[in-house]
């Protein structure tokens, strides 16, 4: 068997020590006989997992005890509609960081639930900057601050949490959560769709304040209430169990790789070796994006000449590369470097580049 | 390893072969170096398999061409809630047939997106019978009806498709999808969670008529309204990848055991055997569902003493028997006879049970 070098964007590269297990106990998971995604939710084994994986996830981030941790379904996608919904009363305002595709849609699909405004934006510049802080135009009255810490697409990243006042701070962690350690009292909500650092696609992970739960209800099915989802430890119907099960196994693999501390210092490292790369190619390799909001999830970079792009794409393929081309709404490259991509097989993509624009230059 | 005699009513057992090619595929699927889980739900692998998942379910099912096959998350539950707001106008009415805890909550759901109106019910007979069709009070003008084909907490199933004259009727099979042929055209709306008889929690599998989708929509976000994910394939954000593939595999064991007759024919027969150990044991077990309305998915029985439930649990455990325990709403035993429960696990539970029965009885 074969490992390609993956650096897929999302659903991404799991650890390969959290495959493996997950391969051993596909027939008999904890001597049930069973594989875990045929067993009960409301079963003591599965009920046991479930808790282990919160307290692994509160102990990795240190969360503080006035926040629940959910594990929901949908994709963050289904959440920019749901937050409205559970966040404001009807007729009530939120205020909208836009720094990227994801974020630009959270405002479009919160706006049939909220009265959405674009508090800041960069699409001026395409999105290849942060608006700084200074020229947002927050409302006190806004029932949440929602932003996107790590755009995906481009790769832009806020490496320091926005101060928005007493305003709840809403983000979309779902590319960099996990990625380094974290101040969650700095915010009332924090979600992540599971498929990038955390596991398998189909799972919801959030992280909300107490306080937040409590807001009044609007007229809507309970299934769809954070609340109602708190009160019934994320139970009030089916969950995701097997993307509930690797999240534990990922959490625990974390643990033992040193926490996010760890990761922190690797996913420097390893972005590092990409940035250094395409800066020191004279050129053949190109990110355009803000020095100082560059990923250290994805980092994206264009070819000096479009027309290599192909075959970049081929030869990358040959060598054991995948999921390397850009998104289609902007083109070009990009390496996903999640907390399960190795040094290793970063090391080889910047040899590989090298070696190409070597070839190519 | 030794895998257990598995009767969980949902997440439930899958097959046996599908389980062991999910495993042996974990870290290489297809050939592409990476698990399935791993991959782009975008990329060419993934949607090949997304094709001829449907391609295989249509054939399966003989699904006419004029109905959408929609693969999406978030439990039958969440669709309680979404159905009205993709199939009624804001003020419009749904009639429900009330037949058991999942009928009743599906109602309630819907309450809050439409005028829910409880068209027939059996809760005066505790939901062990089918309320007789002509009492059906429905109301020409609904914008559909909607009911639950087999309750699987009692173990109650529609064995004919009622006649609702020209308004869509709407259904959750969510407990018995596949477990027998089936004339879809008879339907607006088929949905179902793929927990029992199609693969992983997480998953909800819907097939839904053209016309339906092109029903106005409501100002509810865009990943809220099925016609745009019909649209987008059920790609409009990253959906259960893993799910699907399990789907997928499930389909393809389906076709190579038989097809739905095979599985409908395997399931009579299952069925039957508990249902006639039940009825001869002399009274020692006990099943009061109405016989026409018995279910061929959940065989729910209570033992004459109810001393012996714990007794029972504890012996059938250690036995190798697991999710005989019935839902807690109504006690007692429940086996589900799903299509991935084998014959020999069904001649197994039988067996126990008239040992159990002649050492207590």
């Amino acid at each position: 068997m074969s490992r390609a070098w993956n650096f897929s964007a999302g659903p991404a590269a799991l650890a390969e020590a959290v495959l493996k297990r997950a391969q051993a106990e596909m027939l008999d998971w904890n001597g049930s006989g069973a594989s875990v995604m045929e067993l009960s939710h409301r079963g003591k084994r599965f009920m046991e997992l479930a808790a282990a994986t919160e307290r692994r996830l509160r102990r990795l981030l240190d969360i503080p005890s006035n926040y629940k941790v959910l594990f929901l379904q949908g994709g963050a996608t289904q959440h920019f509609a749901q937050i409205p919904m559970n966040l404001a009363p009807e007729g009530g305002t939120a205020d909208y960081i836009v720094t990227g595709i994801f974020s630009k849609k959270a405002a479009s699909e919160a706006a049939f639930h909220v009265d959405a405004r674009v508090a800041a934006t960069s699409e001026s510049t395409d999105f290849l900057t942060l608006p700084p802080r200074p020229a947002w135009r927050l409302n006190p009255q806004a029932s949440y601050v929602h932003y996107t810490p790590n755009e995906t697409i481009r790769g832009l990243e806020f490496h320091e949490i926005p101060d928005v006042g007493d305003v709840p701070l809403v983000a979309d962690m779902s590319s960099n959560i996990l990625g380094a350690p974290l101040d969650v009292s700095r915010f009332g909500m924090i979600y992540a769709g599971a498929q990038k650092n955390i596991g398998p696609s189909g799972l919801v992970l959030m992280i909300v304040r107490d306080d937040l739960l409590a807001r009044p209800p609007r007229p809507i099915a309970k299934i769809l209430r954070y609340a109602e989802q708190a009160a019934n430890d994320s139970m009030l119907n089916t969950p995701n169990t097997w993307g509930w099960y690797l999240a534990g196994l990922t959490f625990e693999w974390i643990e033992q790789e040193g926490g996010l501390a760890a990761m922190a210092e690797r996913n420097a490292r390893k972005s590092a070796m990409v940035y250094d790369t395409i800066d020191g190619s004279n050129g053949f390799y190109r990110n355009d994006v803000e020095r100082a909001a560059r990923s250290r999830m994805n980092a994206s970079f264009v070819l000096h000449d479009g027309a290599l792009d192909s075959m970049f794409l081929a030869e990358s393929e040959a060598a054991g590369f995948i999921g390397l081309k850009g998104h289609k709404a902007v083109g070009g490259m990009r390496a996903s470097l999640y907390n399960a991509v190795s040094p290793a097989a970063v090391e080889a993509l910047v040899q590989f580049m090298r070696d190409f624009a070597a070839r190519h230059g």
